[in-house]
C-alpha cells in the first residue's frame, strides 16, 4: 500500500486556520496545480473528522473517489447524497490494513492530525506540499511530533506566477 | 533600514534540534546557495544570544561583517579575537532605531526568536528560507505567533541537486 500527502500550507506551515477556515486559498483556487493529476493515481481518500466537516461546508462534493473518515468519536456519517462516504477508526496500520484487504492501492491522506498520526507511523510514501506565500501566525499545523527524524527526497519543484511553490518529496523508508 | 532573514530550516520549520544543533546541515555545506552574494548586500548581522553561542562553537569566525548580539541577560561578550561584535538589549525598534543611527542601512536577522520578535514587529522585509530534505520531529522553530497575517510576495525559488529548495519572500508592509 502507497499513502500520499497533497496539500497546501502557509509558509509558517499551517494547513488552515485556527477555526479550520481556509478561505485564505480562494485566491488560488482558479489556477491547475496538478490536483486533478495527483487524483488520477490514488484510489481512496482517507480524511480526519475535522476535514470530512470542512469539506462538507462546500457546495457539492467534489470527491471522485471513495472517502473514508477516521473518528474515534463520530458513530455515524451524515453525507451528501451521491458521495461514496464511509466512517472507519482505528490506529493507522489498522486503516491501512483494512483497506489493502478490501483492494485499495494509493491512499490520498488529508487532514492535520490525520497525516501526523501516518508520519509517526512511517506510512507516507510521498508528500506534495503547496507552499502558499502568506503568515499566518497560527492555526492547525501539516506537521507534529515525531518519533524519529525522516529524511525526504526531493523529486521536483514547481513554482507559479501567482506565487505558489509546490514541492514534491518521496520518504525514504 | 532594511532588515532580511536567510536561513535553512527542516520541511517541518526548524532551525536547529532541541539542543540547538545543526549538524544535520553539514551534508549541503560543501555547495553554494547564495550566501555569500547575500552577505554582500547586508551591512551588520543581528543575532540572538543562542544562535551567537552556538556560532561561538564553530571553528574561526566566519562574518565578514559587524555583528550585535541582542541579549536581555548577557552583561559582557566573551568574543573570539578579531571578532567585530557587540552585545545590544532592547525591543525590536530600539535595536533598529540605534542601528540606523549608527549608519547602517541592511540588516542580516538570524536566530529563532529574534526572526520571530522582529517579523512581529513588521521589520523583515525579505526572507529566504532553504528548505532541507528532512523532517526533524522537534527543535527550535522559524516562525511563531504573529499579531496579524503577512503577505507575502514570491521573488524566486531555485532547487539544488542535493535536494534543497530555496525561496526568496518579500514582505508587503
Amino acid at each position: 500500500m502507497k499513502a500520499s500527502v497533497f496539500c497546501a500550507t502557509s509558509i509558517d506551515g499551517f494547513l488552515a486556520r485556527t477555526d479550520d477556515s481556509i478561505d485564505w486559498l480562494n485566491p488560488y483556487e482558479g489556477d491547475p496545480h496538478g490536483y486533478e493529476e495527483f487524483i488520477a493515481t490514488i484510489d481512496a481518500v482517507v480524511l480526519g473528522r475535522r476535514t470530512f466537516e470542512v469539506v462538507l461546508g462546500f457546495p457539492g462534493w467534489h470527491y471522485t473517489k471513495p472517502v473514508f473518515v477516521l473518528s474515534h468519536t463520530l458513530k455515524e456519517l451524515h453525507i451528501p447524497e451521491a458521495a461514496q462516504c464511509e466512517l472507519l477508526s482505528g490506529d493507522p496500520r489498522d486503516i491501512v490494513a483494512t483497506l489493502e484487504r478490501r483492494g485499495y492501492h494509493h491512499l490520498y491522506v488529508d487532514g492535520g492530525i490525520v497525516i501526523q498520526q501516518f508520519l509517526r507511523a512511517g506510512l507516507i510514501d510521498r508528500m506534495t506540499i503547496t507552499r502558499v506565500p502568506m503568515l499566518l501566525g497560527a492555526g492547525i499545523p501539516l506537521f507534529g511530533a515525531l518519533p524519529r527524524e525522516l529524511q525526504l527526497h526531493h523529486v521536483a519543484t514547481r513554482t507559479y506566477p501567482s506565487g505558489l511553490v509546490q514541492s514534491e518529496y518521496e520518504i525514504k523508508r
